[in-house]
């Protein structure tokens, strides 16, 4: 029977990732006590050599489930470790391949406390990818996104400015007290390379992102916890600038022992109330070049 | 030749609306002295009685490119009329069909003072419709979807009464100025119907609903603009509930004169700073409800 | 304490609908013995009487919360009876409302098998409404939406004429097998109101989408599987007019018991190969017009 | 008065990239004496120095107006040209940054014969790209995007096996004439520098898409030209892989004077029609790869 994806070709050209994109599968995941079942996005890719016309694409989606099937009984305890043995399959099976690369996206929900009291369960979005070569060399990587809510800094000191001329007799109280500004929706991420033997838990990055923006929001707030957060945001005005440096701070501080080549990716981007447009700070870079 | 479209069915059903979406072409507006290249995005419908097989969907897209050719000609004067054309052409063309509809989006860019001084090109998007019946009956409408900015009475009275409670000896001052509260990007709408001869200006609809939001938004601002901006939002804090009702009371205000039946539907979407999720309001009416 | 939302207004206007959108929340359905996790997306609404300032959007989160904290004791059975769970209670919790409204969307999953043999998890799109009347009246509907495959019987046919022509001494075998014509991507959904004391299973609407498509498709396919696919497709070439009828008549075979008054929404929009725009059928109508 | 942008920080991370996303406006490019008006989106950033707290975005947009403006007078002819030209005074108004970054995209419109007679106009989305250093250094690139059609290779010949061991009369018809199988949409890319003294059409970038895939797609099609397009695509049956190399042979052969050094990204993505996810291949390289 014809074989047509193992047909060769001569003087034709490699590719860099032939593969299947938006695949949607249920994956359950078993961290500590905790299962849960995530509805996932997977996209799954190999290279091709020159000489060969095609990648035996089906392949991938049996992988796929094989190991979806087995993580059911062996409790995979990441969207990141299931990426990595999804790799590690593919180079198996298309026996062509130097590389192997999946990336996994999933919405997430955990419970948060609102200031002291009552918890709301919050959404979130993790983004898992792995990378496997044939020498043996691997690499996964974890992040999240985040929405959350920054106010503008800059805007609070000009409104000061004015409001201290219009009441200069309230001087004191003008300058201790926050000042409107505008504030807005917040889409931040952290993507972060997790080594071997080295754990990286996604609710830790969660933190992460949450504590560096003005404040995080929350789905259920009484009007006491409402003006919580509002109070809370007007407190740390920050730029989209600002949020990423926290970010890369909080990071440095977090994983200072993992190695120096593990790469990381920042970003923030504002989706500012005053303009139609975002305002957006991106930071990649590498755990060696933040300690130096 | 075979043509499977017109075929005959038997025991069959009548189909409600047939044809292409999403059709992508280059409009040519003139309006007043002032003519502007669209990019729009068109669906186009009729409907199919229960015994014909198939609608002749080539069709619909010959009579877009005739009008449109003609409309470079005729000056087409608005998205709407074309619309209207269009579903005119549609039921000459599609014998067999009772009724026809166009649906129309495009960007659209209008010049904005800013407070005072300089201006900014603003984005909008343009969204007309129109329906034709066999029995000459027909009905347009043109609609803009506007992106501003809302800020949250609910949580500025929480936070005064705060400060008030904080700086009893300030009373006065805290009561009279603009405290911190929410606010956020908003993206409200407006469709209403356009009778015969009556004529209905997109660029009116932006400003009644620019006028309806906390305040407007605009794409260049210097330090002092966007404190102007701030501080008109904090001067006008609304709820999506306030804003939809701003629109319609504009609407009233502004087209009293059209009949009765005239459609309207204005809405209102908070993207939320302090949430996750998305605050919702709308009305479907017409003007002679809005009327009684 | 101030209740911005409570204020009482004059001379204003009711709102249709006020509430939140996107809500993201995991669900957990049980159904007989299956018990599934779905990740949904919820808008939440009530209406506003025009003497009312705004609506206490938190209630919707909060009866949200509640609803489906109770489901996980209760075991709701289905999405439409959680909408209609929270429609009830937001009556509650919202006095001044008249009538509430939900709109659920979730991804799901079930398991297919692929022509004999090997199976293959399947997604879908569930989409759950219901709305309630503070007089009591209620309504809840389910809906699916499937991707699959159409096949064009019109180029078809043509291309036949063509074969015929080139080779009039093999006019047998070309009237007899399937002939090369464009098949592509196709979207098509089902909604359908479920009556009080009647059932409607979600797989049986799947069921009916897939059966009306030229072919339903597969995530895992081998090579044979793939042609039996393209057979299978070739075999049943179909407009987007016919897949509608379709649905239609397998409505009222499969639901001819249920009321007059239950509305069917049942489109069909394929990814036009040969085309950048899709083709598009819609028929709205009752299960009482179908049987006319 | 307080430039909170202008604060110097002490131990603080340097940005890869600070600006404003999705800025919508429209530009007018003179092309020859062809002038096109297209609605672009541009994102605009620079990078920011450790010890600066914030970039000020509003040159962004000052930057951007100015040489739009500019580019009414002065005729660009490009979208990468004028991608460069904002990228150049970024550098000069933004003076902490070492690099500015431009990316536009905006859908084109080009006229196209349909198999010899009538013409369609055909919607495609150009992406043009540049990069500026404080050294000197610039780049640019210019891409462009194309809906078009690709036919299944391997399906073809699976179902050919059948044909023929169903018909085995008719071997030399059934050997001679194009097989059913899947085909569906896809959406393939191409992106290519633009180095100093050369210039790219995008309308050659188009061609050569559109000669790569299986066929391309045209809006207008009557019946004979739909069974055209048909039988192209299924005399050009290809996989993912092969549109991705032929737009690579295609390249190297149209741009072999160009230096080494001229990257070049190609990508296509299939629909598929007996999937519900996509096949995707990409290859990342430059031209001196490729010529070695």
């Amino acid at each position: 029977m014809s074989d047509v994806q193992s047909q060769l070709l001569r003087g034709s050209f490699k590719l860099t990732r032939v593969g299947v994109t938006d695949v949607k599968k249920p994956v359950t995941i078993k961290r500590g006590n905790k299962e849960v079942v995530l509805t996932a996005s997977f996209d799954i890719f190999v290279d091709l050599p020159a000489e060969l016309k095609g990648s035996h694409l089906s392949r991938n989606l049996e992988v796929l489930s094989q190991v979806l099937d087995e993580s059911v009984r062996d409790h995979a305890d990441s969207l990141e470790i299931l990426a990595d043995r999804i790799c590690s399959e593919l180079l198996i099976r298309h026996e062509y391949a130097t590389c192997s690369e999946v990336n996994i996206m999933a919405d997430y929900f955990m419970e948060r406390e609102v200031n002291g009291g009552t918890s709301s369960l919050e959404s979130y979005l993790l983004k898992a990818t792995a990378v496997s070569f044939r020498n043996g060399e691997s690499n996964k990587s974890i992040g999240v996104e985040v929405i959350g809510m920054t106010a503008c800094p800059c805007a609070m000191e000009e409104v000061r400015d004015r409001y201290l001329s219009r009441h200069p007799e309230s001087e004191e109280l003008l300058k201790a007290i926050p000042i409107i500004t505008h504030n807005q929706r917040n889409i931040s991420s952290l993507e972060i390379d997790v080594p071997a033997n080295f754990d990286v838990e996604a609710e830790d990055l969660i933190n992460i992102l949450e504590g560096s923006l003005s404040s995080p929001t929350r789905e259920i707030l009484k009007r006491k916890h409402e003006a919580d957060i509002v109070e809370k945001a007007h407190a740390n005005p920050k730029f989209v600038e600002d949020v990423v440096r926290d970010i890369l701070s909080a990071v440095l501080d977090k994983y200072q022992n993992m190695p120096d080549d593990v790469r990381i990716m920042a970003k923030s981007e504002s989706q500012e109330s005053i303009h139609k447009h975002n305002a957006f700070a991106e930071r990649v870079t590498t755990l060696g070049e933040l300690k130096a």
